[in-house]
């Protein structure tokens, strides 16, 4: 039995991971803190009739809030997803990354200290890798992010992992590929969307769309990250979280325009990349999580049409 | 000709690095900031002639005093050198690798961007790399420290990419091996030395004397950063820089008896590192430094034999 703290617990991934963990059957207490910002009440309203959640408004990085909650609730375990999860808006304002990306891992690390709290799931990033060309294991990797999301990142797991040596916190990181669903508030899919309710004739693409990725959908990352905090108990544990295969972006274009039957024509603005920061591939190795015995039910063009039907059915749930 | 800042400028390194900045011909204005909590105005006092030093007081966690500061003399240029650089304490006050070793560097890199200034050298640490077995050269590295210090160190080398990328910054990164020299306010030599006069029997040695490190001479090591600097243009340039060879704890224990005719015989408390978070042996690749044509004039001993005497006349003139 366990009672659980979630940061950014009513965002994107935040609120997949509560459906799945309330899905169980060893939870006494979930807390989700939220600040809202990205987050909503409404990524979590199917689950505020359970009485084993506990929702709060709250910005994390107010540590003497967190170690009272942390002692209040008895919380043995923190998944830590709170972070500015929208990369391309950082260039003109690096602080948000620096409060919301960074400094909230500082504060979930001293509130943890402080209530001598063992296990830590981190959310972390391929974007602390920069612009690998190399294929990178979990244990090496070019100390060399481009944007401040993916600094952010790896200035959190800079600390984690002195916390995690010097107070013996388990720790589990996840470096997230590209992640998409449902309740996402950004990112490819969602920006094309928004671009074809917008424009009646063209779909305007950045960049010259053989940007190439992988995606890996939400309820796989869900089942990934559980999967592996069950089975992997080092005290310091590192994924890299890939998935089964990656698309460019001119097919993710393709789809969209497929999946809403949109009569736009597709148009690149030319470059090799989106936004500054933005990376164009991404290559590094996933063998450890591969090898673990779970894999993606979903491959990144099923994510991605998967993904688009979803938000379409939000987007007309929202008209209703 | 150069505005230059150094930042911990009346520190151990800092102090000898401004010397060294002031006999060369090409500096207008040396501005240094120190808040004197390791620094002291003792440290430059052979400087303060200078009518190009300007020496403050101040914490340049206060990002809106360094903004003016860097606009008020034009600075083009600056050295990050403060930190917390006692690795030994900060076990069980966190927060002081937070705010002066990380949290200084995010100030540095606000400021600069606040006035367009182009010109980063940085003071890191072998310490980022933790406890590793493998040989790692500049580009790649397990991102796995184990004390604050190595944290807080790996967290501004995160930003200080994402910032060189994003705004154009050039940026010459150090990791420094363990530096001694005159002026030095903690560390192995200076821990022996206070130890003898305190023990009239007896010298302690933490560890069982097996901790291998290579030490650079902090005249060596400011030479080699001023040569680097001047000789790679990359926008971001990573050096790992190294001594020539390494020296046990034993032998270093054995040269402070030696120098200062002491009569004590030497104990070892056992195990494998002196206190937490301390790396028994770092090994990574400097061939990158070695291969530029710099290269210590002094050898591990030679460092260590040297700055025993150093530290012994600073002493004798402190009692005068």
């Amino acid at each position: 039995m366990t009672n659980v703290l979630v940061t950014g617990g009513a965002g994107f991934i935040g609120s997949h991971l509560c459906t799945t963990l309330l899905n169980g059957d060893n939870i006494v207490s979930l807390v989700v803190i939220d600040n809202f910002l990205l987050g909503s009440e409404k990524n979590v309203s199917h689950l505020l009739n359970d009485s084993r959640l506990i929702l709060i408004q709250h910005d994390i990085n107010d540590i003497s809030f967190l170690s009272e909650t942390l002692n209040q609730y008895n919380i043995d375990t923190v998944f830590h997803l709170a972070a500015n999860s929208d990369i391309s808006v950082s260039h003109t304002s690096p602080s948000v990354d620096y409060l919301n990306t960074f400094n909230t891992t500082w504060s979930v690390l001293e509130a943890m200290r402080n209530n001598n709290c063992k296990n830590l799931v981190f959310a972390s990033t391929s974007a602390i890798y920069g612009e690998s060309i190399d294929e990178i294991d979990e244990n090496y990797g070019p100390i060399h992010p481009i944007s401040h999301y993916g600094a952010g990142k790896l200035a959190s797991e800079a600390f984690i992992s002195s916390f995690s040596y010097n107070y013996n916190i388990n720790t589990w990181l996840f470096r997230f590929p590209n992640v998409v669903g449902g309740r996402s508030t950004h990112g490819i899919i969602y920006d094309f969307l928004r671009k074809l309710k917008a424009d009646s004739e063209k779909l305007i693409v950045l960049g010259n769309g053989t940007q190439e990725k992988s995606y890996l959908h939400v309820s796989d990352l869900v089942n990934g990250i559980l999967f592996c905090k069950e089975k992997y108990a080092e005290r310091y544990n590192t994924f890299n979280v890939g998935g089964l295969d990656s698309i460019n972006v001119k097919r993710i274009a393709e789809i969209v325009i497929e999946e809403t039957k949109s009569k736009q024509s597709i148009h690149f603005t030319g470059g090799d990349r989106g936004w500054i920061g933005d990376v164009p591939k991404v290559k590094y190795n996933t063998n450890k999580i591969k090898n673990s015995g779970w894999q993606p039910a979903l491959n990144s063009e099923m994510a991605i049409r998967t993904t688009v039907r979803e938000l379409i059915k939000e987007a007309e749930n929202d008209n209703k």
